[in-house]
């Protein structure tokens, strides 16, 4: 057992991504989904998410109406569907990814320089 | 035990989470993360990953550079740190609700009719 | 003369596009600027506008620094460079569609239901 | 006369503005039209315009059926819209900020090196 298994695709992930496998392959989906699509279709869904916050004053949870909050937790899903088939396709661990990426972003916003400062690494 | 207990959110994901909570609570960052700035963010994450895949002819994978294969393995997981940060806030659990999207999909999208074809389901 | 004649492609415009076909000519990139992939260039070149707005707690133009007023300068002028060419490629009239749509606005969000609320017209 | 009274800003956006202006006062939707605001929404609608040519092969026109060809032109409409009320809000002339972007990039991607390749000028 190594770093690796602790931090590794979740079971749930992988569950998912098998979920997913078979619901593309079930509909012969596979010459749609090269992996510049799903990038092209992730971002489509992502604005769909950002939709529902656009006017937003405070851009609080509270703001949201029942049914923006129903359809902002359908549109969070589908980002992470396509993400999910995306790293899929380029043999990428989305966990052990971001687990790697926040060792990075450690090294870029040092908490002494980056405290209570939204400016970016480049800026500090 | 119960069905929640097998799709709810994984301890992969809650792990990525708590280490968030606790990056952002390091830098004070709390103000800056309402759900809207995170939906934005998580936007401009989603077109970095994008611009790997923009003037390529196929989008296949192997068209990618190795530099930009590492490139989209890091906004692979920006992407997902940014959904697990905007879930958090949202008290959305991820995992649960991607299933209930797929279950979603599969009545939207049923096998005879979207077999072979990209068409949106208000067309099919 | 008609009314095209007054809505019409702007000289100013059309200038700008004989300029970008001329630059893209100049350097072959004819076959890398399918509409999909300028449509693609477009969606990350707003993004980039965006990322300048992202942490702003007001979002108003006080809050961006000199650095990032110059910046979102430059990825305006990128969004309205790839619309042209888009736009070119597709044999669409800016400015008519611009007016046509507006027109259409107008009856989508009538001044009497529409004052003062942010709503979607499928919410009016 | 000089430089910039050719390449200033056209009538026909000056017009669009004017016509953007006035409806926005009619509804009273000056509060909601902060600068992110319209960032955001300019995304929203370049995403919207990207979902037409989402899962197309090989990206071309031709592959556009006449429900999205129309429904492409009402997305280009509305984020030129957009783009010239953000760059209102900033005091920004497009025509002259794309003109300065383009020699900008003339000297990015000179004809010798990027002629023929897709690569970013970081790269070439």
């Amino acid at each position: 057992m190594n770093a690796n298994d602790d931090l590794g695709q979740s079971d749930a992930i992988s569950a998912l991504r098998d979920r997913l496998r078979q619901f593309a392959s079930d509909r012969n989906w596979g010459r749609f989904h090269t992996p510049k699509n799903l990038a092209t279709a992730l971002n489509v869904e992502a604005a769909e998410l950002l939709e529902h916050f656009q006017w937003l004053e405070d851009g609080t949870r509270d703001e949201l109406s029942p049914q923006s909050q129903a359809g902002v937790r359908e549109e969070l899903a589908d980002v992470l569907l396509y993400l999910i088939m995306l790293a899929d396709k380029l043999d990428v661990d989305l966990v052990t990814a971001a687990h790697d990426k926040l060792a990075l972003n450690a090294e870029k916003y040092p908490v002494a320089k980056a405290r209570g400062t939204s400016k970016k690494y480049t800026e500090l």
